[in-house]
């Protein structure tokens, strides 16, 4: 296991703008307080959503689509340099009208409304290749 | 998107009572330590619950009645004031002996067993209406 | 209810060992940094987990497998001491390729890839025996 200690440098909460995507709301808020790292758990609900499932023989995602009105029951990541740009690493668990659930990797997704906590790390974490997972991990 | 620095005035851990309400259990203990504004992850179990949707075209919520012993397999949530009162926003993951799982936006529940850790932020938030959305919400 | 004011002694970022177990993983990282208490939240993905659900009346685990791979879609889970070893108590949820859910308390996974956050607390929090429940609670 690699790990690190890390400093908080500040702490926010964020209501993403209903019509906005998700995972870029969060990138967003990541840019506007200068985050090279961040932490973070959200709720709410969105409008739709695109997941993503990783293949682990095929080492590649495919996607999820899911059309329709759903509650954010849980979402957790994380923000990290991925190519020079601010990458907002999204699981969630989304819920529909019966209370059944969906889950996995954020692509996208049309808030409806959404809560937010951030705690932005004061050094940087960087994704970058690993050969046995051919994803993007840091440490 | 809205945001908001907040600063931490203390962190704690919590056990919730068996037999009690979830959702007030969380709501006592914002109310114990005076917090105006919190933010809250929890895990544990529930002997029944009662979760809601919100239909976003008739902008009301619907209740989704679940009367068995459930894990409570993620919570994740915030205090804020609602009509001078402290409201838990609390969303849940809850699943069943075969892992089956319910999750949405929590009414209420009788704690088996729960587990929460709440970080007390210094400024108050307070809900308000939203137009777009006729839900309340803060920032 | 029963809380306790906790003080953090460090924070760290970690990314679990593509192979090893999830929730030994994590207890080893507690055991690295010296931790008698801490809070963390995950995601990720496995290549197989065993959960459990535990029976409110027959008071025990019973497991739950999952032999396939699966995404990380929320974990949420504490360290303390039981019966003077550290012990990760870990909530997951879980998907497959179509979103499919599910989810409870997590015994172990192999993990594929794992970010986690965790927070080490100042003081101990050691787990005893309930007689209400017949689990293991601190506080």
């Amino acid at each position: 296991m690699n790990y690190s200690e890390v400093e908080t440098d500040a702490e926010y909460v964020a209501r993403l703008e209903t019509g906005a995507d998700w995972r870029a709301e969060i990138e967003s808020l990541a840019a506007e307080v200068d985050a090279g790292a961040a932490w973070f758990t959200a709720l709410g609900a969105v409008q739709d959503a695109e997941l993503a499932f990783y293949d682990q023989n095929d080492l590649e995602y495919y996607t999820i689509d899911a059309d329709e009105p759903l509650e954010v029951a849980s979402c957790v990541g994380n923000v990290a340099w991925l190519d020079d740009e601010r990458f907002a690493h999204t699981h969630v668990v989304l819920s529909d009208a019966d209370g059944e659930t969906i889950s996995g990797h954020l692509n996208e997704a049309t808030v409806w409304a959404g809560e937010v906590y951030m705690r932005v790390f004061e050094d940087d974490l960087v994704r970058e290749y690993d050969e046995t997972t051919a994803l993007d991990l840091w440490l």
